[in-house]
């Protein structure tokens, strides 16, 4: 999907994040720090891929740290996410939603690919066993995290090419909202001249 | 101060901040970005000298900055910290509190002395002006930002000996209620022998 949509942006001013597994760094942490590093600065644009919802949906579904830690989260999450928000960075949030019938053909056309067999992890076919706490996972928070200056969108993303359409719409209308603008000359222009 | 009460601990697991004027990249972003990157991991002890309380406190006194930009920052700075110490970073916060005829004698000594005249700034003097301005900005950021989990502790600070021993005492109390313990170790050494 970001291949597809983000490919029409300059990656002067666009960069993409995929945030994997925490590295030791990381966990000796808060679990916003990573992200915190990785915000935007004004003018810029940064796609997330993943974010801060891994440590409520993992810890929560695989149960590897206690409710009384991953439930304090949505508060911080979205605490976090208005804080930026005040500081003028617009935030967007994307869940791509697809069915198992779906998701079991994209493995499985993995799988058959020599090309594409490196991407499959073996984590991607055991957690297909969690879908059921993955989607009581998923609805929490975007339940209990979607605010106006953060929105969740849900993108029905069976179908690649709607998927990439709808974000794209999505995208662009937060763009033109936002009425970006040429920053102001820095000298008075009326009293230069290009004489020699 | 820093200098009389660090010297106690082990620059392994301590280590000193001071927060200047923020750069061009720090004011691309959100004010919390510069200070959260430099929060402690867990088990480090980091002493923030001046820290996010700047971006309320000089925008306010100034007028650099519309109000109702730096008056979000309670709340932002509220969350913050909140975050912080749910995930086991304990924040305790100093304000040095020493009188206008005392800062005089000070400003005056470091004038005199060619040792230490490097560090006196034209704004060290300048800001004598703005000193109710500062008072009432410091009382709100006390009022408003201590909480349980992060308070503000002000230190009558006219006497030197007498503001490192009470910051010192109150450090030696937070870290002894913090009741710091070993970590386990990592292999089951019932099991392990030195034998050759």
């Amino acid at each position: 999907m970001i291949r597809h949509v983000i490919s029409a942006f300059n990656p002067q001013s666009c960069t993409v994040k995929a945030f994997k597994e925490p590295t030791t760094e990381d966990l000796s942490h808060d679990f916003l720090w990573r992200i915190h590093k990785r915000a935007p600065s004004r003018g810029e644009i940064v796609v997330f891929n993943r974010s801060h919802y891994e440590d409520i949906i993992q810890p929560r579904v695989h149960k590897t740290i206690h409710k009384s830690i991953w439930s304090q989260r949505y508060e911080h999450i979205n605490a976090f996410e208005r804080c930026l928000s005040d500081n003028s960075i617009k935030i967007i949030k994307f869940f791509l939603h697809i069915s198992t019938e779906e998701q079991r053909k994209r493995l499985e056309e993995r799988m058959n690919d020599p090309s594409k067999q490196w991407k499959v992890s073996e984590r991607d076919i055991t957690d297909r066993k969690f879908w059921n706490s993955y989607t009581v996972a998923y609805q929490d928070i975007i339940n209990r995290c979607s605010n106006s200056w953060a929105p969740w969108y849900i993108i029905p993303a069976n179908k690649k090419w709607f998927r990439n359409l709808v974000v794209a719409l999505i995208i662009v209308d937060t763009l033109e909202r936002m009425k970006p603008k040429f920053p102001k000359p820095t000298i008075n222009l009326s009293k230069m001249t290009t004489d020699i």
